[in-house]
């Protein structure tokens, strides 16, 4: 999987993400991932229905997979946080 | 699949969750079913990381579903929500 194909969801506004994902798929790619981790996991979720139902209708999930994934923060302490990773496939 | 397997996250505490879903698999059923909607859908998955990383280490992730539902609020409007349904099996 190339790096292009993925979709990191932050904290700006969901059309963003929503267009980033439209975009890829104009692109010609056949599959995008959607990657989120913590608070950000529902918004993830917002992003692919939003796309499947609204935009790209021939788009079907063709994975969802979630974890868990250790980062350290800035003042060294290490935090576990949820992950998610949804394949979007056209 | 009857009710009782289904523990849907709300907003308390999230060990209270992690401790029902525990508390079913103790009770002897194979399956539980985690359901959330909208921003609860993060915390769906912290329950189901905690779960299977900390308590239930045998348990497997048999099913991840999400999809959209439609919610009539009490002033008439409709509103669309994600949701997310994950099986756990032990």
């Amino acid at each position: 999987m190339i790096d292009d194909n993925v979709v990191f969801i932050g904290n700006k506004p969901i059309m963003n993400y929503v267009l980033a994902v439209n975009t890829q798929f104009s692109g010609g790619v056949k599959e995008v991932v959607v990657k989120a981790r913590g608070k950000a996991i529902s918004r993830a979720v917002d992003v692919v229905e939003i796309v499947r139902n609204r935009f790209i209708t021939e788009a079907k999930l063709k994975d969802i997979t979630i974890g868990t994934e250790e980062i350290t923060t800035k003042e060294g302490t290490l935090l576990k946080l949820s992950s998610i990773e949804i394949i979007l496939e056209k």
